[in-house]
């Protein structure tokens, strides 16, 4: 079991229902891509080309902090604001959506690994939302 | 002129037609709210009535932590996805309905200097949308 | 290999003899603690003496942003800044130390988990540092 | 009065002796330095010169992270830790530095309102520590 999936099993009170095991996966996606996206923009700064690459830093740098909030949101239990958690998990969507749309153009080591998170944080916020 | 609205002037490049003084009072209003919402929560949880303030400290920390990201992508034009930006300014401006209305309902010293800054926001934020 | 792993392997520049494994391990202690505490301080706002853990979620919440920051400073290797590195990596041990401390008082479930966290977090930086 | 002096003044307890000023100050600081630093690496993103700007870029994310964890530590006041809070504090002004420094050594027109904000949130921590 994950320290994530501890966390929501010790949460003191009800959680209403949610499915656990796919609000950790969702949480641990989020978590996964806030780093990767921040080490992508980071490597992508390292390139020589660093100049074709602006747009995909930029993009990164987004994803990186929004995939941030939403972890923290969807960490919290405690007063649950349905409407408030769907726009942030629609903006984390776009988020990734628009950073594996740029990445995808470019053809650097790390776009496998993003790809594949890209595509698990916006399929389980997806599914879970 | 405040240091936004001078960072906004110095970009090297074409900002895109888009209204400076609107979009600096929009990322002013992001970052004063991600800070009052911060004190907020920490207020709250110094009350002797905590217990009945729960809600309150829990959309404050996630009102601030959107605004919070919201002001860091605002804040960047290299590269600019209007999607989303869009869905970031969602999520932001549900954030502050949500705090707003769960403050209201309160009477403590802090709610006027919220509500200012709440509807300062989401209303900055709606007409730069 | 993790994710963390794999970007820091896909680096396109020179890491300067850094021992990968360790930095690895330090970077995704971080996550987690990030993480943790964040949802321990919303399990604390729900428990029914919330009125006597109230320096437990500050403690935490204070964590959680800096584990944050500490992640991100060293999931990146451009123009590397050994005395900026440094000071992060010892705001970050104090403030898993003060975490540790205080949860340590309270005998709730999330205890174990939250020990784990910050004394894999503190002992890694230390042995990273 | 400013909207953070005004939350520090509604503070339902006692501030303990807290400058109330110099805190309002120094917490104001921190908050412009997080967004100049979010809109200088922007800037420079998008200069054609960006490849010899990738130091510039690095050091100014890390310095608005700091900045940002920064003023939200400022900003709460229950269950004050003087360790954790010292700790930060010296991580900003080591963030502030390094940025100054290294900004210093462009001639961009960003630079004179970068180092009023590094040199007044420098000062201000150092003051208030």
């Amino acid at each position: 079991m994950t320290a994530v999936a501890e966390m929501l099993r010790t949460y003191p009170k009800d959680l209403g229902g949610v499915d656990q095991a796919k609000l950790s996966a969702c949480i641990e996606a989020c978590l996964d891509c806030a780093q990767t996206c921040t080490a992508c923009a980071d490597a992508c700064l390292s390139e020589d080309m660093v100049a074709e690459l602006t747009k995909c830093i930029r993009t990164c740098t987004d994803c990186s902090d929004v995939c941030d909030t939403t972890f923290r949101v969807l960490s919290r239990h405690t007063g649950y604001d349905a409407n408030l958690t769907r726009a942030v998990l629609e903006a984390c969507v776009a988020a990734c959506k628009a950073c594996g749309d740029e990445c995808a153009q470019h053809e650097m080591s790390c776009v496998p690994v993003l790809a594949a998170q890209y595509s698990r944080c916006g399929f389980r916020l997806r599914s879970n939302g």
